[in-house]
């Protein structure tokens, strides 16, 4: 396993807690530790030397010198990150409709009906110019049919099982190993320094939980996405929640920020995307005064992932592009400022 | 400020926190920190010793045992409270009703329409046998004349604000003083044992957010309860989150454990309430195999603060009560098992 590989430092003992509260024994003189923690490795080894990482750096000293004019307390140091095309890969589509697609053709059997009714029909044809041109309403179909009808705990199982043997088309790997190890680290970097890091994204809440704490250190309680309505119910005396086809919210675009407030009901102070799907996000996180930090994933590695982004129907970056020069927010060309992309390379 | 007094303790540096460090050093022996460890004073002071308290230490004692059969990883202690008349008082009406009549005297001289219609006129006139009579539905008009037409900063400012005013008419203190010492002593002695305790109430999450950290140690992200509709927008170049007249959530009820799973998105191992409204969330975190912990504040105290279950309109105790005993809730006897019941006693 890939992830055996990556540096997602556990919440309980490390290295920068031992010390703090060594430091605060009186009793206690340890400057051997000291020194070593002075001499500690780069926490973005992934991440190449230049302005970005540079900016990253000099933003978490700032809001973390004790003391100084922009301090902010470590309750207050709400990170947000997207997931699809900023932590993990989008393309050729999202991993989310790759499931379903495969959910549609494991679920064929019982629904015969789908044989003549599009956009299934399509889904089991291979027929995606079809599928494609089925639009969001399609979509809305396929997710439903998917990823309603059972319970919360059936549906979790569906998904770790499905991530188990699925693999991506053009890489051949489980779609988990497909995270950006440079994300992984940044997520641990801003944790190591008093961040709660939590992940708002468009795809569904409960695709992602299954997972998220194994691959980024972050938790379900810390993982915000789209979501169906739930039921809860008794079911031979056991209580069950059960799973709806409506929609209960979607957290995307304008979404963002009012999701946010909602789950977190604190305003962040470092938020990253990658695609106008975030732009709400990334101007509620950074318009409020103080030092902010807001920081947008440029997918320009065509060869080592992909190069897209005005015009993609996954991820498409064109507004939060422009908008990024004028707020001043970080663009990272995937290409030059990451060392490897995938903790396999 | 009553508040001096109660022991919330930091999240921080904590002895326990210490102790454990310590012991993960090898080179360090500290026979004299373990012995004060073992004579650690009562976590639970203002709880009378008995068999609720017994059954409490058991409770935190098993599933806090390393290699135990009942062991449970610290990320998976969710404990979820509710807040009204579990946490803090709600008679002679639920403090966000006070808030809200108080409100809607406040914006009165805006609204000349309010002296001729209901449910306003009854507010503005004292009537509170016509306000009673218009049901949920006037409720539902009051709560969205006072809760929404603002943003969310706007609105923490007023609910800030009028709680450093307002004060209970029974006890004339501050509603943020008419919290349960007991059960403050509870949310940090669960927080040392590694739970992470969460909210869980039908209340407004926006009205509890200002101040449940300050008075109850948890933080406006673990905090869960109803909620109206947020709108995103640019106003003067600024971003802000606008409240909607219109209910996005309602937490009560079979709401709880829907809302449980769509913000927690883990299943709670103890859980805490005192009304039917808590039914469901008791059922949901019980009922699942396990060593698991329900409870029920039951108010019995007419002198110190109030004695009612069946029969009242704020925190009805009925069909919960009768589940507490089939499914072996706890069921808390305020006037027996709490030794003060606020700070200030």
């Amino acid at each position: 396993m890939a992830n055996m590989k990556r540096r997602v430092p556990s919440p309980g003992i490390s290295r920068r807690n031992l010390l703090s509260t060594l430091a605060a024994l009186p009793v206690l003189s340890v400057p051997l530790l000291t020194v070593q923690a002075q001499a500690q490795t780069d926490p973005l080894p992934s991440w190449n030397e230049g302005a970005t990482k540079q900016a990253i750096t000099d933003f978490v000293a700032r809001v973390t010198r004790q003391g100084g004019p922009d301090f902010v307390p470590s309750a207050e140091r709400i990170a947000t990150f997207d997931n699809d095309g900023t932590l993990w890969v989008e393309h050729p589509m999202y991993v989310q409709l790759a499931f379903a697609l495969d959910r549609v053709k494991a679920l064929a059997p019982l629904h015969p009906e789908w044989n003549d009714k599009q956009p299934f029909k399509a889904v089991l044809e291979g027929d995606t110019k079809t599928l494609a041109e089925s639009g969001e309403h399609g979509l809305l179909q396929l997710v439903m049919a998917t990823h309603a009808g059972m319970t919360t705990e059936e549906f979790q199982k569906i998904v770790t099982d499905w991530l188990a043997t699925a693999r991506d088309p053009k890489l051949k790997r489980p779609y988990t190993e497909l995270s950006y190890q440079p994300m992984i680290e940044l997520l641990a970097y801003l944790r190591a320094n008093g961040f709660k890091t939590f992940i708002v994204s468009g795809g569904g809440v409960e695709f992602m939980r299954p997972w998220t704490e194994r691959v980024y250190g972050v938790p379900p309680e810390q993982v915000i996405g789209s979501s169906i309505k739930t039921k809860f119910q008794m079911r031979d005396g056991r209580p069950e929640l059960f799973r709806l086809p409506e929609v209960n919210f979607i957290d995307d675009g304008a979404g963002k920020p009012v999701g946010i407030n909602e789950f977190i009901g604190r305003r962040p102070i470092a938020a990253f995307g990658n695609s106008d799907g975030d732009l709400e996000m990334l101007q509620w996180t950074t318009m409020s005064g103080g030092v902010r930090l807001g920081m947008i994933v440029h997918h320009t590695d065509a060869i080592r992932e992909y190069a897209y982004d005005r015009d993609t129907s996954f991820g498409r970056l064109d507004k939060a592009l422009d908008a990024a020069a004028t707020n001043h927010w970080l663009v990272v060309d995937m290409k030059n400022d990451w060392k490897p992309i995938f903790a396999f390379e």
